[in-house]
């Protein structure tokens, strides 16, 4: 049986809406995942995040494996029971963040990254697997695609990913397409480990890479799609400006309508409003990013204003006395409970940490409803026009 | 009306078990007070601590008063509708705070108070007010009896304190002797000022100093009930050991039972698990302290364990691996949701914001439960045991 059921297709773009059945339940699609990079999605408890709708949260196997262990987790029962998290959980594989240290400050940009590249090291790249310090002890560490594997197998993780090189977009083509042939090879790797290992109840996704070169990402999907992996997902360098990740996306979902139409396809590490809107047009059932949860933490709240990417920084002097909430019949605690715009100011510049609680559980309200409304015009046929408002702020 | 019902006496100590009625509910005495300094419960939303079982919070005249400014919370309807809490709430006068500038270290020690007496600083002590500069962007700014009144009336305070000098203990006795004296008559112009602006719904209480001399403690608590205020808090230095502390405050209640046994008492800013126990026997219906939700955001549980003052850090090595809740049958969210020590040392030593929150309610679940236990003690007759237990880390 495969894993997504799709139950809606959208005629006039790619977009589909389905239910994606894991060994932790379903999860409706096309859905936003949540981070939680180290086992806890920041400031809120498990079942919060479940309270707001969400039923897959993703999980950092770079960052796990170094803190608190792969053994430890196993030992308590799994990232699940450890977490208190009864939903899914995907896990990054470690290829993005350990090929982070090494490439430096662009992905690091990309994807709002700090203190990696600085504090930890590359040792080796090597056909076998990466070697490199420990951001936090500075021990040397190793991953390849079957530690990442078998780490990834002590967590207990419902959708496991490929462990792949990312490539950055600065590097020549060459470089590039070395690359993506070894993550190809790297995928059978992980392939192989999953065979031998027997990790049955687990969904595995494939990585496609190729950086900004549109016949590397068609071989790239070709290849991952040929795998016969679970799902796609989409990684790597998706280029320097919105315009050009769109296109990077755009040319791997025309391969997977022809090669692999009923596979589910996550989108790595992005989730602007406006690329969420995109890549469900463009054919993409999950996304995972730290805006919402990171912007919150910083005093910023999603609210319907593209002409400012739907941001309200809430220290700015417009919100001191604003009596409004952060948005008008928003389901979320600040605003069903009657907190003002000027409450938040106070709190953000005083530094008080149920803003950062509060701010986090508002994001995450919006980007529900968000993806919520998508999924239903999906169903309904009113995707053009459930967008287009959206792009205007509605 | 009596704003206090008294329901049980302990005939053995000076311990009662009641009602305290405001104008934003009943609040069942004794309780604890959890502090909202700022405007919020550091880490939690108004309606998570509502839900705790918790009737009353503090906020705090002083800091209120320099951000946002009791001009901006009234004309957005109050402390109450500003943080979005439906319960009654008492405010600090802003004394303590002002004069802890001006004293150094000593309070700060007690208090656990950082970074107010380096930021700001005191300018005059004169007997119409206090001038100092503000920690937050050095403007001179002005307390007196009345603009402390004036303040607690914008923020719309259920209960009102008296503006006070807290003196420490390591002052002379003939600076404690003059200060508690002019403590009294700043209470009589606290009194005037509600008198002219008919502040009619609120409690206000005074505040019982004298250093950590009997006479002075035994003269100021006559002086306070003479006031006729309706409630009585007891504050300033209450000496530097445990012994001496539970000492000070035996004299007062001694008087309070002699001249105002009906009256409400809070301790102000105490809060030791011990202390609690102590401050009920001592006949003591409100305590505040910064302990159980400072300690839950710097990664420390309460749990039964006297030996350790009822401390678990869990940033320790002994918590590593530990599948343990914090406490088992603790109805809180972490430990009702099965989180494990281990889960806890993962993510304090992460620096994750989670643990916070969650220790955080943690600990106010702790010590809600406790002071039902007390409270409930009271009225069965069993406080004798049931203190013992608790004293034993049962």
């Amino acid at each position: 049986m495969p894993a997504l059921r799709i139950i809606a297709r959208d005629p006039a773009t790619r977009a589909r809406a389905g239910v994606l059945a894991t060994a932790h339940g379903e999860v409706a699609t096309p859905a936003f995942v949540p981070l939680a990079t180290r086992g806890s999605i920041r400031t809120l408890t498990a079942p919060e995040v479940a309270a707001l709708g969400y039923e897959l949260v993703l999980g950092n196997t770079f960052h796990l494996f170094l803190a608190p262990g792969g053994e430890l987790i196993e030992s308590l029962g799994g990232l699940h029971r450890f977490m208190g998290w009864g939903g899914a959980i995907i896990t990054d594989s470690g290829g993005f963040q350990v090929f982070s240290m090494g490439h430096g400050t662009v992905a690091d940009e990309i994807k709002g990254r700090r203190g990696i590249s600085g504090e930890g090291s590359i040792l080796a790249i090597e056909e076998e697997g990466v070697r490199f310090r420990s951001y936090i002890d500075g021990s040397e560490r190793y991953l390849s695609p079957e530690t990442s594997m078998a780490v990834q197998a002590q967590l207990a993780s419902d959708i496991v990913l490929a462990f792949d090189e990312c490539t950055p977009f600065h590097v020549p083509r060459e470089y590039t397409e070395r690359s993506t042939e070894r993550t190809h090879r790297w995928l059978a790797r992980c392939m192989r480990w999953r065979e031998e290992h027997a990790r049955g109840s687990s969904l595995f996704y494939g990585i496609v890479q190729g950086g900004v070169y549109e016949d590397l990402r068609i071989a790239s999907t070709e290849a991952t799609c040929a795998s016969g992996c679970d799902g796609i997902a989409i990684g790597g360098s998706l280029g320097q400006e919105k315009a050009q990740m769109h296109e990077v996306v755009d040319w791997s979902t025309r391969e997977l309508e022809r090669l692999a139409p009923e596979r589910p396809r996550h989108l790595l590490g992005i989730g602007e409003i406006d690329d969420l809107i995109r890549g469900v047009e463009l054919g993409i059932d999950s996304f995972d990013c730290a805006m919402p949860t990171r912007l919150g933490r910083h005093g910023t709240a999603l609210v319907p204003d593209p002409a400012n990417r739907w941001r309200l920084a809430l220290d700015r002097p417009a919100s001191r006395a604003d009596k409004r909430p952060l948005i008008e019949g928003c389901p979320c605690p600040a605003c069903a409970g009657g907190l003002s715009r000027a409450y938040f100011n106070h709190l953000v510049r005083s530094g008080e940490q149920t803003a950062g609680h509060l701010l986090t559980l508002h994001n995450l309200t919006f980007v529900a409803t968000l993806m919520a409304r998508l999924r239903a015009a999906i169903v309904d046929g009113t995707l053009a026009s459930e967008a287009a408002a959206m792009r205007a702020g509605r």
